[in-house]
C-alpha cells in the first residue's frame, strides 16, 4: 500500500458518517405540496413521514429492537415500508425486506437463515405468517399491520398495531450516529438452485448509490429521467432490491411518492391518472401485463417515463410502450449489486442515428454510471477487449456491491473470485462503454458448437406481429448438443405455428444475425409463461415444464 | 457506540475506496464531440485528456513524487490545473493549489508551511518564484509550463518543461488504489489576522462531495443548473477551493469545458461567445467587473447561469444580470467546506410568489445540499430555533468537511469545537431550511446597543441607482459605540453624497427595515473598492483607509 498521508474520518469532531438518516432532510427543506400517497387510503406531507418514522423509532425500541438485530417486513409497497426502509437501519437495526412471493418454505427459510428477531405482518399476510410460526427459531416478537378496521388479528407474540402504536409514540427520535460500515438492509435472492441466499448493504453503500443514482438519473438530457417536479410510483416491490435503490432517491429529491400496494393494473393505472404519476421502474413482464390489461385498453400514457430492468428489454415491447407514449430507459442491476450498474442514456453521437439505431441502444444495459467498474473476462478468468464483438462474463467494481452472502462463505468467495463481483451474465463491452447483455451463462444454448443467446433469440421471435410473449431455451439434442425451444404466448385473435415461426426467422438468418440452427424445430404455444417471484421468466421451471410435454406428447407443441 | 453489524469496507476482494480516479471515467463513456478549451490555444478530447493525466502522473513519478508529497501548482486556469487535480492526487500525493494572487511573502509562508516538496510554475511567475527560491526550505524540484514558445526558461533544480515532458512520456499509468482518507489536495485561506492557514480535503470527501454537487446541479427544476449538454467556464479561480468543484463534477459528467487563463474580461467573453458558454461561478465583484466592462456593453448575456457565491449577492447586481439575460443563483460555501454547503433552490411555494419575493430568496445562501446539516448557535452554544428570526452563528456539519487547519492545533480545535465546524458567520434559519447570512460575526456594526448587519445596509445602499458599488464597516464611535461607514463607487456620470444618501434610505426606516441610526453620517466615494485575493471586499484593508482618510480630511469623504 503507498504511504499516503492518510486522516482518519471516523475520530474527532468532524466525524461525519454515511447514514441512511443523512437522506432524510429536515422536514422544512421539503416541498410542503409534495406527498406520499398509499392507494387511496393515505397520503402524507413529508413531515408527516419524518415524524412517523421517529414515532416507528420509538415503538420498536420500546418494543426491545436493539442495534443489530435483524427485523423482517412482510407489507405490501407502501408509505410504511418507506418508514421501515429508514427506521429500522436508523436506530442500527438490519431491515429484512422479504420476498411476499416466495413459498411458504422458502419464507420460512430465509427468516430462520437471516435470524430475523421481529416482524412486522400485514394482515394480508396473517395467515401465511401462522403457518410458518411454529417452525421460526429465531423470531421473538411481531407487529400487526393492517389497512382497514380489523385491527385485533391474532398472531403469537404480538406488541400491537401498527398505526395504534405509531399514534401512542413520541414523533421525536434522537437517532444515534455510527460506523457507517453496518449493515442496514438484508434481502433474499432465488439463484436457479439451492436455497435463497442472503445479500446485505451496508449504510455507507445505501448513501453512495443514492448519491450517484439522483446524480444520473437528474443529470443527463437525452432523456432527463427524474426531476424534483416528477411524480413517482414503483411498480417493482420494495422487497426487490429496495424498489431498485428509488424510494430513497425520491426521499433525498422530496418527490411526491405514490405505494400502490398489491400491483393490480387496475389500481395502477388509477392511480397513475388520478396521481399524475411520471416517473416508475418495472420489469418488462410487468410492463406488458399492464399494456395489454382491460382498463389500459386505448389508453394514452403519454409523460410517463418507465426504468426497465431485471431482464432484457426487447425491441418489440419498447415499441408497443413507445406507440403509447411512454418513455423507456434501460438499466441494469441484479440483487447483489443494490441493483444500480449500467443506464441506456444515449451520447450525442448516438442520438444522431436512425431511430432505429436508437432503439437499438435504448434497449441495452447502458454505459456504466459513475462510480462503477466493469468489464468482461473469458472462462480463464482474462480480460477481453471492449470491442462489442468479444463476448465473456460481465465482472463489476463499484462502492455498493454486497460483500457476499450471508453465512454462505464459499458461493460469496465465488462471487468475488478475482476481486470481482461475477454478474453470471455473458456480455459484450464496446468502446463507448455500452454494455450489452447477451444472456445469463447458464441460458446460452450451445447448438452445433456455436453458442446462441437465448435473448437475441426471445428478441427476434418478439418482432412477429402475434407474438405476446416469448421465452427460449436450450433443451437437450442428440445432434447438436443443445436446440433452441421457444415458448410463446401469442394474441388472442391470432395463431402462429413452428413452420410460420422459422419463416418470420429466415430473413434474419440469411441477414446473417443468426444461423439457421437457431431456428427452433419445436415450440409451444402456451395461456402464460412461468415467472419467478420477481416476474422473470423462470427458465428454470419453462425447461422442466418443456420436458414434460415432451415426455407426454402434449397439445402445446407444434413441430416443423 | 451502538453494537451495531460492522462490515469492514476496505478489506477483501470487495473493497472499493472513494478515490479521485473514479471521478474520471473511461475515455469512451465520454462524449467525442465534447472537448476540453484553453483559451484560443488548446482543445482536448476527454480522452485525450485522459492520455495525459497517464502522462504527467508518469513524468512525476519519474521525476521522484512520492506518495505522501505534496507538489504546488502556480498557473493560471488551464486544462493543465485540471490534469495536477486528478494526476497528483491519483498517484497519491497531495496537490497544492497556489493562490497566486497572495504577496510573494505569503505564497513564500504557505509553501513552505505546507512542506510543498515539487513546484509546477507557469512562465509568468517565474520572476515572482525565482525571487523567493532561496527562502524556500523544502522544494526539491520544479516543473516548468510554459504557453508560448519560450520553452528554455531558467528555473532553479528544473526537471523539464511540461509539454515536452509530456510528450515525451507513456498515456498510460497503472493508478494504484490506497486509503480513500488519503489527503488529495490543500490551500491556503487567508483570515483577517495572522497568517494564511491550510485546508485539506481527502479523497473521500471530494468524491462525496462531487457526487452531491452533480446532484443537486442536476436534480432541481426551478433553474435546473447543469446537464450533460451545457458548457462550462469557471470565473473563480482553480486554487480557489478547486474553482468550487465544479472541474471535478464536469469531468464526471463529461460536460464541454472552457479554460480562461487570466481573468481577463475581454477572453472571457470572447470564450463565452465563441464557445457558447452556458455555466460559470463567480464571486459579485467579478461579476459587476465584467457587466461593466467596456467590451461587455449592451450585450446579451442570454442563457448564461452563473452560480455567485463567496460573498453576498446583492439585489441591484441580482437585477443588473437578469437584464443582461444571466439567470443567478445564489449559493454558499467557504474554503473549508470544499465548499459547497447551500444553493438557492426555489420551492414550489417560493416560485409562485411575486417576483421581488423570489428574488430575495434567489439572493440568500439557499436551503443545505443533501448530506448537509446547518445549525445555528448563540454565543454559549445553545441552539436557536429555525424561525428566520433568532440570529445566531452558523455552524455546520457534512461529510466534507475540512479536519482543521494544517499545523495549526489552536485554530483547527477553535474551528470545531463542540463538534460543528464554526463558520464565523451569523446567519438566520427559517422553516423552510433557508440559510440566510446576515454577517460575518466580525463585520457586524454595534450601534446604539443594536447589531447592524453590514450587508442588510450594503444591500439597501445598492438599490440607489448611482451606486456601483459599496462596502459598510463599522468605525468607532464615541458615542454609540461604532457607526456605519458606506465605501462607495458611482457610475461615471452620476453624482451621491451623504445627504443624498440619507434621503435614500429614510423609506427603509419609515418600513422598518433599519433604525435611523444605521443611516452612515460619513460615507466616501472612490473609484476603487479594495478586494481580497479572491475578490471579496477586504473590509480590513477599509477599516485601515477610513481611519486615515478621517485622520487626514480626505477629499474623498462627504459628510452629513
Amino acid at each position: 500500500m503507498l504511504q499516503t498521508r492518510i486522516l482518519e474520518p471516523t475520530e474527532g469532531a468532524y466525524a461525519y458518517p454515511l447514514l441512511i438518516k443523512r437522506l432524510l432532510l429536515s422536514g422544512g427543506r421539503y416541498e410542503k405540496t409534495r406527498e406520499i400517497v398509499y392507494r387511496d387510503q393515505v397520503r402524507l406531507s413529508y413531515r408527516e413521514l419524518g415524524e412517523r418514522i421517529a414515532r416507528l423509532a420509538n415503538v420498536l425500541t420500546e418494543a426491545g429492537v436493539k442495534a443489530g438485530d435483524t427485523v423482517a417486513v412482510m407489507d405490501w409497497d407502501s408509505h410504511r415500508y418507506l418508514e421501515c426502509m429508514f427506521a429500522i437501519p436508523m436506530i442500527g437495526a438490519v431491515v429484512h425486506t422479504i420476498n411476499v412471493r416466495l413459498s411458504p418454505e422458502q419464507i420460512l427459510y430465509t427468516m430462520n437463515h437471516a435470524e430475523d428477531r421481529f416482524v412486522l405482518v400485514n394482515s394480508d399476510f396473517v395467515a401465511l405468517y401462522q403457518g410458518i410460526a411454529g417452525q421460526l427459531t429465531t423470531v421473538d416478537k411481531t407487529l400487526l399491520i393492517t389497512d382497514g378496521p380489523e385491527r385485533c388479528v391474532e398472531l403469537p407474540n404480538l406488541v400491537g398495531e401498527y398505526e395504534q402504536l405509531l399514534a401512542g409514540a413520541s414523533p421525536r427520535y434522537d437517532f444515534p450516529d455510527f460506523d457507517e460500515n453496518s449493515v442496514a438492509t438484508t434481502f433474499y435472492t432465488t439463484g436457479t438452485t439451492g436455497n435463497p441466499k442472503g445479500v446485505y448493504f451496508t449504510h455507507r453503500q445505501l448513501v453512495l448509490h443514492t448519491l450517484a443514482e439522483a446524480a444520473v438519473l437528474g443529470g443527463d438530457d437525452s432523456v432527463r429521467l427524474l426531476s424534483s417536479s416528477d411524480v413517482y410510483m414503483p411498480i417493482t416491490p420494495m422487497f426487490h432490491v429496495h424498489a431498485w435503490g428509488i424510494p430513497y432517491v425520491a426521499t433525498l429529491m422530496g418527490i411526491k411518492q405514490v405505494y400502490p400496494g398489491r400491483y393490480e393494473p387496475d389500481m395502477l393505472i388509477r392511480l397513475w391518472r388520478e396521481e399524475q404519476v411520471t416517473f416508475s421502474h418495472c420489469v418488462p413482464t410487468i410492463l406488458q401485463m399492464l399494456l395489454n390489461c382491460p382498463t389500459a385498453k386505448g389508453q394514452d400514457f403519454g409523460g410517463w417515463k418507465i426504468i426497465i430492468g431485471g431482464s432484457a428489454l426487447n425491441r418489440a415491447l419498447y415499441q408497443a410502450a413507445q406507440a403509447r407514449g411512454i418513455q423507456l430507459t434501460a438499466a441494469y442491476g441484479m440483487s447483489e449489486t443494490c441493483p444500480l450498474i449500467s443506464c441506456a442514456h444515449l451520447n450525442d453521437e448516438l442520438l444522431a442515428g436512425s431511430e432505429d439505431e436508437r432503439v437499438s441502444y435504448r434497449i441495452k444495459a447502458g454505459v456504466p454510471v459513475p462510480m462503477v467498474e466493469a468489464a468482461i473476462i473469458d472462462e480463464h478468468g482474462r480480460f477481453l477487449p471492449n470491442d462489442g464483438e468479444s463476448q465473456g462474463e460481465l465482472v463489476l467494481r463499484a462502492p455498493w456491491l454486497t460483500q457476499g452472502y450471508y453465512q454462505e462463505a464459499d458461493k460469496s468467495a465465488e462471487l468475488w473470485r478475482g476481486g470481482w463481483l461475477h454478474t453470471g451474465d455473458v456480455a459484450t463491452l464496446d468502446s463507448m462503454g455500452f454494455i450489452d447483455i447477451r444472456d445469463r451463462i447458464k441460458d446460452v444454448i450451445k447448438t452445433g458448437g456455436e453458442w446462441l443467446s437465448s435473448l437475441d433469440l426471445e428478441d427476434l421471435i418478439s418482432r412477429h406481429e402475434a407474438v405476446r410473449e416469448v421465452a427460449v431455451v436450450g433443451v437437450p439434442d442428440p445432434q447438436w448438443g443443445e436446440r433452441p425451444f421457444a415458448l410463446l404466448v401469442v394474441h388472442p385473435d391470432r395463431q402462429l405455428d413452428a413452420k410460420a415461426l422459422k419463416e418470420h426467422l429466415k430473413p434474419f438468418v440469411e441477414l446473417g444475425h443468426i444461423n439457421k440452427w437457431a431456428i427452433p424445430s419445436q415450440i409451444a404455444v402456451v395461456t402464460e409463461i412461468p415467472k419467478t417471484s420477481v416476474g422473470k421468466l423462470d427458465k428454470k421451471r419453462i425447461r422442466v415444464e418443456i420436458g414434460q410435454w415432451q415426455a407426454s406428447n402434449s397439445a402445446f407443441l407444434s413441430t416443423l
